[in-house]
Parts: C-alpha cells; sequence; structure tokens
C-alpha cells in the first residue's frame, strides 16, 4: 500500500472510548465515525449521486457479488473503473462477495474457494480469494475487502474454528493477490461469537498487516448483546492507528454501541430499505409515512431536519405519494433516512470533539425511543384489572 | 382575469405560421411554444421538482382527476395549494378532468354534469363544469382549464354535434362559476375531425372570451393527418393574441406539426412514461436503452445532450440499470427525456426567432429519422430474388 495515497489519523477519543479520526483515500478523506450508505449494483437504489452528495455522504459501498454477475468487472474496468461508471467522485468501498456467496443455498466450500450459482441467472461461479481481489482490482474502489466466510449465527465452536482458519488463510492469500496501490485491502475477522477465537483472528490479520480491519460475522441475527460482547473483548486487540469497520450495522442504536466500542466505519441498506417501505427515521423515532395518521399532516417529516424533503414536503405529501405508488415517494424517503443518518454521525463525530459522546447518546436515544414506546403503549393497551 | 396576472405577448412569427410569444403568470413566465411536462398526481413520476428545474422547465401539469380522488382537493387547498404541496413554485396547468371522466366506462352523462366511479377505489362521484372549477380553484394552479366532453374517435357528426352543444354550455358555467383572479381560465374546443362543428366551437369559445383556448379530442387515435387537417383549418380562426394549446400532444413529429400550425403550448406523458419503459430519445432517433446493442456502449445516450444523464453516465450504465430494475434507471431516463423535449422546444423557439423554422424542422427530422429506418431496415431484410 502506498502510504501517500492512504493514511489513517486518529484525532481524537472521548472518555467513553469512542474515537474521531479521517482516513484519506485517493478520492477524498473520510471523517471517522462513519455511515457508509449502501449502492449494491452501482447504484443508490432511489437517488442520484448528486442526491447523495447532498445528503452528506463522505464515501459509499457497492458489491463485488452482484457486479461480477451483472454487468461484470471486465465491463466495468472497460469503462473506466466503478467511480466513473456510476457518476461518484468519491470514496468508495467494495465487499469482497464472501456475505452474499455464504448466504447462498447449493454452495460448495473447499479450502481454495467456493462455487455456488448466481440466484439471478444461475450461472456456476467460483470464487476464490484470488478472483474476489482481482474483481476488486479490477471494479476500482479505494477501499477493498478480503474474501472471508461469514459464519451463521448461531455456530458451534468446532465450525467456527475451522472456518476461521480457512478465513486467515484465505487473508493472506487475498493480500498476496492485491496488486493495485491506489486501493486499500482490508482484513475481515471472523470468530463468531467466541472470545478465544476472535482474538486468535484478529493477531493472525495484525500479523499480516492491513491498512483497515473490519469485523465480520454480526449484524447476523445475534441480537445487540452478544454485539457490545464480542466488540467489547475484539476491538482492544486492535491496532488503535488503523481503521476500524463493523459490517452491516445498523439502526441508530446499534451505531451508538459500536461507535463507543471505537469502531470508526460501518454499513447497511437499513436507511434506503426502510424509506422504500415508508419508514422513516426521526429524532422522536422511527414513523411509518404511509399510515393513516399522516394524511392531513401538515408538518415535515423531522422538524430539525435539513434535508430537501423536511425542508419542502409536508408528511401528507409524502403519505399522497405511498398511497399512489409514485417512485417520487421512495426517492424523498431515501434522501431523508441517508441524510438522517449522516447528519447523526456528524452529530456524533462533534460529541466525540467536546466529549460528551455519552451524554448526546443518552439525550438522542430518550427522545429517540419517546414515539415507539408511546405507539407501542397505544396498541397494546394495559389489561383491566 | 386580472389583466396584471397574466399577459400573452406575440414575440414574433416565422414565415412558416409557426409563433413565438411569452405568457406571464403569477408564479413567472413561460416562453412559448412550450412542452408542459406531466406530474399527474403532483409529483413527477420519476424526478424531485429540483431536477425537472433542471431539465429547463418552465410549467407543469397536473390533474384534477387524479388529485380529488387522492389527496382531495380540500386537503392541497388546506396544506397551501398545488405549488407549496408539491414543491413547485413555477407556473402550473391542471385539467379538468373531462379527458379522464370521458375515457372511463360505466359513467352516465347528462347535461348537467357526469357520474362516474373512481377506478382506484370505486367510490361514485359527480363531476359538472362548477365542481370542475371548484376544485380547480382550491387546487390552484395557475392556468385552469374549461369542463369539457372529450368526444373518442372515431364518431359521427351526429354524436360530436350534441357533444359540442353540451361542451360549449359547459364552458359558459364553467366561466362563470370561476372565483380566483390568479387563475386563467382556458376554453377548449372541440367537434372531433368536424370543420363546421371546430368552426361553431371555437366562435363560440371566442364570444364567451378567455384568456387562452385549447383544442381537445385530438391525439385520440386519429392520427398525424387528421390532426394536421384539423389544425389547419382551426387555429386560423383563433385570436392572435390569445395563447393555443394543444393537449396531449405528443411525439416530436407532433410538435413540429402543431408549432407550425401556430401553436404555443403542448403538454403529454410520453417522455416520463416512454422513460420508465426504457426509450430514450435522442437526436438520431428513439433508443431502447435495455436492448443487447447497448449492453457495452461507453457512450452517453445522446452526445449533443447536456443533461445529467448524458453528461454523466454511458448507455452501459443505463443498460446495467434496467437489467438490475433500479429505480435509478427510470430517474436517469426520465431527466434525459424531459431535458430533450424541453431543449428541443428552446430549439425551436430559436429557429423561429431567426425565421428558419421550416428548415429547422427538416434538419431534425432527417435525422432524428435517420435510425428508425436504419433499424426497421434491419429488422427486415429483403427478400432475395
Amino acid at each position: 500500500m502506498n502510504q501517500n495515497r492512504f493514511s489513517f489519523s486518529l484525532l481524537g477519543k472521548d472518555s467513553s472510548g469512542a474515537r474521531r479520526g479521517r482516513f484519506q483515500t485517493p478520492h477524498g478523506s473520510v471523517e471517522t465515525p462513519i455511515f457508509m450508505p449502501v449502492g449494491t449494483a452501482a447504484a443508490m437504489k432511489a437517488m442520484t449521486m448528486v442526491q447523495l452528495k447532498e445528503t452528506g455522504a463522505q464515501i459509499m459501498l457497492s458489491n463485488t457479488y452482484h457486479l461480477q454477475n451483472q454487468p461484470g468487472a471486465d465491463l466495468v474496468e472497460k469503462l473506466g473503473g466503478l467511480h466513473k461508471f456510476m457518476g461518484w467522485d468519491g470514496p468508495v468501498l467494495t465487499d469482497s462477495g464472501g456475505f452474499q456467496v455464504f448466504s447462498l443455498p447449493g454452495k460448495t466450500v473447499d479450502d481454495d474457494g467456493v462455487t455456488f450459482r448466481y440466484q439471478k441467472g444461475g450461472e456456476p461461479f467460483r470464487l476464490t480469494p484470488e478472483e474476489s481481489v482481482r474483481i476488486q482490482n479490477q471494479l476500482g474502489a479505494d477501499i477493498i475487502m478480503a474474501f472471508d466466510e461469514c459464519v451463521e449465527f448461531p455456530t458451534t465452536h468446532e465450525y467456527a474454528k475451522n472456518s476461521l482458519k480457512r478465513t486467515l488463510s484465505w487473508a493472506a492469500r487475498c493480500k498476496k493477490a492485491h496488486t493495485r496501490e491506489d486501493q486499500a485491502l482490508f482484513g475481515i475477522s471472523q470468530g463468531a461469537l467466541f472470545e478465544d477465537l476472535r482474538k486468535e483472528s484478529v493477531q493472525a490479520l495484525v500479523d499480516i498487516d492491513f491498512p483497515g480491519y473490519a469485523l465480520g460475522g454480526l449484524s447476523v441475527g445475534e441480537g445487540i448483546d452478544n454485539m457490545k460482547r464480542v466488540l467489547d473483548f475484539t476491538t482492544p486487540w486492535l491496532p488503535e492507528d488503523k481503521p476500524r469497520y463493523v459490517m452491516g450495522i445498523g439502526l441508530p442504536e446499534d451505531i451508538f454501541v459500536a461507535v463507543e466500542r471505537g469502531v470508526d466505519m460501518m454499513d447497511c441498506i437499513i436507511p434506503t430499505k426502510y424509506a422504500r417501505s415508508a419508514t422513516l427515521f426521526t429524532n422522536v423515532g422511527k414513523l411509518r409515512i404511509s399510515n393513516r395518521e399522516f394524511r392531513n399532516d401538515k408538518f415535515p417529516v423531522d422538524t430539525n431536519c435539513q434535508c430537501y424533503t423536511c425542508r419542502t414536503f409536508s408528511r401528507a405529501y409524502l403519505n399522497h405519494l405511498f398511497a399512489g405508488n409514485e417512485i417520487l415517494g421512495s426517492i424523498l424517503t431515501s434522501i431523508h433516512n441517508v441524510h438522517f443518518y449522516l447528519d447523526l454521525m456528524r452529530r456524533i463525530r462533534e460529541s466525540i470533539e467536546e466529549n460528551r459522546f455519552a451524554s448526546f447518546r443518552d439525550d438522542f436515544m430518550t427522545l429517540y425511543n419517546r414515539r415507539d414506546k408511546r405507539q407501542k403503549g397505544r396498541r397494546k393497551p394495559k389489561k383491566k384489572g
């Protein structure tokens, strides 16, 4: 890795353990902690890249598994790489395909790699560490990920141990196969919920030496308490001077849990996926804008939000768009949700700089849970004595 | 009508008969000839109003029939009117609902109005001239339309004559019912393809006196030659100092036909509807971007186009988006098609100002038809001797 192109600066730490940093990439720097919106197939699902930039996005994520299937990495490379292909000039991260491939039924795993069929198209395909890196080299993201086995939840210690052995040998092979100096290859820790395996995993990855470390195998149904536990014992083994990325999280409450435990980067499809099904994040909790209660509501989604949607439209208008199945409904809710997440990260960074992360988290979560509590109360009236 | 709020200036005429004008409304002026993009339910189907403005749109159109069904004019009025509701501060035109209602099966027409059921929801509803104007007053568009019977094609002289009688009495009732000085009510000529009826229609409307005149009952399957004929004999009877609007056209070839015959305003769902099914307008003809031939195509949709889509993306990228059913595909093609139409109108206005409309039309159509001809030739190879 070219040290001039990539560098991580730890700018400061909050007394809670939350870190404030900056990761430099060839396409600009990323202020951490950061949330990375996901554009799976080299496209945000209902937003242009101009709109993504306006939400405050600094970096976005795309998927090797999907892109190799359609349109293929050869074509993306031929057309000038992922940034040019999708019209985004900021930093990009691609995952390795490991997560998707290991979720497929009917795959065959051996020590060299995985053979599977694409769910869409059904074509048989073989992915090895070398092949995943080669594809990611072709795609040309700023940050690329090692090819790993993402172990299901729940699993046994035995399975997780054998799988980890393979994942670690694959990590070394990925590093060896990686050729582009303008891309940073991150290692991925596995080991399920087992402390000894997570320790082994991190130590081995640090021995190989990566410019950043991810925690995989979380956000797979283990629950927030298990995630806390794994983060509690794993992050202290990670080097302070490298960025830490927890893959696939999450809801605002998960983000606070991760940041407090020294995580710098997160990604999830939640803000855009929820948006398309009319669920909006606000400072007073989630709301389902298609609900009848918003039909006549003249207020914006979130009165404190500065996104285009909240500056311009009423809840009644968004309710109307979903009632009519208008594509614009998904566009405007996606803009809001992504903006909400990125603004939350901005406020988190500010709170770390001012050493008040814990109180910001408590204040945020109290307000955020109020609506959910009220709704739960409404739905389930107390039984009369 | 308040003369200060609305005024039409005929700025010049081309030797072909094409007119260059300007229509002033309370939300800004419209340079004519103009094409009005359609946002049926107070929303462009896959674009924000910011994106619509960026395409060069000066005025957009919305539909009384749909808006009264969902969310209802009462609510739109309560929320500050159509402009505020949908976040568009430029001029807006609403049609009267006549076209939609008369396309419905199972409607009952009498001299006072029409009773029908909404296809969506099935609620019975009665629309009269007074009710249509009242709804349009509530919606608050800059230009509103008289409630008319849009006669099907083909029809008999007898049916068209009886229908016209009703439509003309409705036009007078609309004018009487109209209360808002900040809205211009346009009359609508009917009379199918019959010269005597079109003449009667226009003369009666001019006697009532409207700030603008529309031709309805065209673009209903009569074909371009019939449309030419009707425009040829109808437009000369219209006053020179008022804008003329042909409803529901059309394709670029239809627009040239109308403009040459002195038409100032047009609207159609074609650019956005075609966009969502991957059909793109270019200077060398229409192309279906989902076709296999564009899979590896590194060029923009139209190399001469300055829209966001053409400045940023390859045909291959758009092909990829449609292959993956990405909403972004519809967004980017809608932006392109609407921009293409509005840029065509800009070039038409320029050609009229420079008295070269006919040669511009010929040059445009020659290039525009080239691709279609080539494709037809390809599809249907000559039989061997």
